[in-house]
């Protein structure tokens, strides 16, 4: 069997989520029907490196997948592309060693959240981002963010808190800034909790539109409660960007 | 009666065109609504500067309609967006003398053509972009067009040759350049025929993926048949930037 890591690109929107289930089209099932129609096999079993939820896009998610099809790589992914519907595709494959494992060799994961904060929304931007009509000032929502920096117990952003063995995870970088009528809030750390980035724009939202003082983030992860956070922002302005590996 | 005048932006994907006809959702069709929805008057024409076909977009379609609504245009601005699907937003209204009428006051109009012209097409790009799959050569494409500037008989680029009076119309400007991922192609003229950007950018196509010399674009003008030009390139790429009036 060969073990391959494909980098995927897709628009969320009509896709209940990474993760297959039984109720709705999900990424990861459209790429295995995919993958088994090419090689025949019976079952491709594709492995991302996050479950990404209802709604949300992917610029580079990372996936790996066991084959034991002869094909060239190149010739592979035209035929694995020829079998997505437009709003997937694979942007590479490659052949890694058998042990590499898209979710446990993650060492950091890098999302961008896109908010279109202008008055009049653009029609354009409906599908890839929040459009909630109040303009923001994004270089409040920068300073504010900075706290989050460094390792903390992020449970006050994560819905229905325990999911994991921890809470605590390693912020990278988070940043804020404006590209024409949008924001992007981008977030890079060693790992993120159930809703996190969405629970994290929301509160920076309350910034932003002036209702909550900068302080305020500081408080809300040092309370460690939920509903001290500000609202989860909805799903379609969210994208996860890359995956680094060791 | 007032007459407004309102710059609208609609992404085209899910209507079968500007105009209203029985057997489709149309953008005049779904502004007329709104309108009469506000001002609760029995009909509201709505004349667009021109019709875009099935599937085109707009960033600046102009329109004119007559009301007699006392409501103030800021006012008025927000309650007809407030009614308006998300796909379709008007950018601004003002009021004009009576006389002014947006198809017969346009003195050029400008439109923008998309094509992602990547190997493996952007999901994110299908609803606004043409994705042949083919590189193409953005500088040769633009040298070609360059003999299609100036006043012409356009005929080679009309589709069901003649629609109108005269086919002869004078392009002010036509370039051909690359932003990143994806080519523009960027048309201003007095008037266009029907499919004549669409046409056009057929013809620069087989220059871009080389199967025709750049010097043929001068060739299929001066023929005036429009079997020597390219196909008609699909509507989802095609953006009507602005109208200019006197």
């Amino acid at each position: 069997m060969r073990n391959l890591k494909l980098i995927v690109t897709y628009d969320g929107t009509d896709y209940g989520g990474w993760q297959t289930q039984a109720n709705a089209p999900t990424i990861q099932a459209t790429l295995e029907k995919a993958f088994q129609t090419i090689t025949c096999e019976k079952r491709v079993h594709c492995v991302g490196s996050g479950r990404t939820d209802a709604g949300v896009h992917a610029l580079g998610q990372a996936v790996n997948a066991f084959t034991a099809t002869p094909l060239e790589l190149p010739t592979l992914l035209k035929a694995i592309n020829s079998q997505l519907p437009a709003d997937i595709a694979v942007l590479s494959i490659e052949e890694v060693r058998h042990s590499f494992c898209a979710i446990k060799d993650a060492i950091k994961k890098r999302y961008r959240y896109v908010i279109d904060d202008s008055r009049i929304p653009d029609p354009f931007l409906r599908r890839t981002a929040w459009q909630p009509q109040k303009p923001l000032d994004a270089a409040a929502m920068h300073r504010a963010a900075q706290c989050l920096k460094g390792r903390h117990d992020f449970r006050s952003f994560e819905t229905n808190w325990p999911n994991r063995l921890s809470s605590i995870r390693t912020m990278f970088d988070i940043t804020v800034t404006r590209h024409d009528a949008t924001l992007r809030i981008e977030v890079e750390a060693d790992g993120f909790l159930y809703n996190m980035v969405r629970s994290i724009v929301g509160t920076l939202y309350q910034v932003g539109r002036g209702y909550w003082p900068e302080a305020k983030v500081n408080d809300v992860l040092e309370a460690m409660d939920r509903r001290e956070a500000g609202p989860t922002a909805p799903p379609q302005g969210l994208f996860m960007l890359y995956v680094t590996y060791a």
